[in-house]
């Protein structure tokens, strides 16, 4: 089962193993980039585009748990939150490529392995998120393991 | 070498394995709990008060980036921050026990271990996060590589 860009509650009866959501390409401005930074993670070529010009990135880059906490929260939350019983891990959180302003990402989230325990009413899920640049190369990926109520 | 809250930045040239920095002990308070969680992590556990009795937690609990993005923002961008080249890698981050409003959490951050490359001019250093309950019970933990410029 894969969905595009869905929105709808996803309940957890019906995971499986490569159910997948696909989110629109999206952005981020430099703006957005900024704000982000500033109140989480302040370094110098995420805040400051001049400064930024003279490190190794060469300008502005969003920082990196700016681009899987957007989406989480915006598209992951809405479909899969109202299951959750507890965020139990994050694994293999890679940050692989700079993420420019404006620059398109696509993402998407999977499950990648399931446990269910349906005696106890719940599942342990392996969720995989990827987000590749234009090029279809790897620009973030990491594991987040959740414990869903099956309802 | 230990620090026990300490403010100075600490050259990249002076790190070694076991470098410590102890936080003072913290806390968040109901309200901090809830504007982190609306912004970043809006699961009703974090968010809702009331709903949050209901679940197995009997109670609000604290996002668990939280508690990791604090100390990460205020404690260590300030003392490590300015020779990092590039974060590379967040690997086991655990979340195992909950963290209530105003409920004291002790915290450290040390370097777990170090590849130094003085040729090229940086390391790579695999950073531990360890967060504990008044009991010493760990509540979270989680591993950050992170390139640092030796200077």
């Amino acid at each position: 089962m894969e969905y595009l860009n869905h929105t709808q509650p996803i309940q957890a009866k019906d995971f499986h193993e490569g159910l997948k959501l696909t989110f629109e390409p999206f952005t981020l401005s430099k703006a957005e980039i900024i704000e982000f930074a500033k109140q989480f993670d302040p370094l110098i070529f995420h805040i400051d585009e001049e400064a930024a010009k003279k490190t190794h990135f060469k300008g502005l880059i969003s920082s990196g748990p700016h681009i899987f906490t957007l989406k989480h929260r915006t598209q992951w939350i809405p479909i899969f939150g109202h299951s959750v019983i507890a965020g139990m891990e994050v694994n293999n959180w890679k940050f692989l490529k700079p993420v420019y302003p404006d620059q398109t990402i696509y993402g998407s989230v999977l499950i990648e392995s399931i446990k269910k325990n349906p005696e106890k009413q719940y599942s342990v899920v392996k969720w995989r998120y990827e987000f590749k640049d234009v090029k279809q190369e790897m620009v973030q990926s990491l594991e987040m393991v959740v414990m869903h109520y099956i309802s």
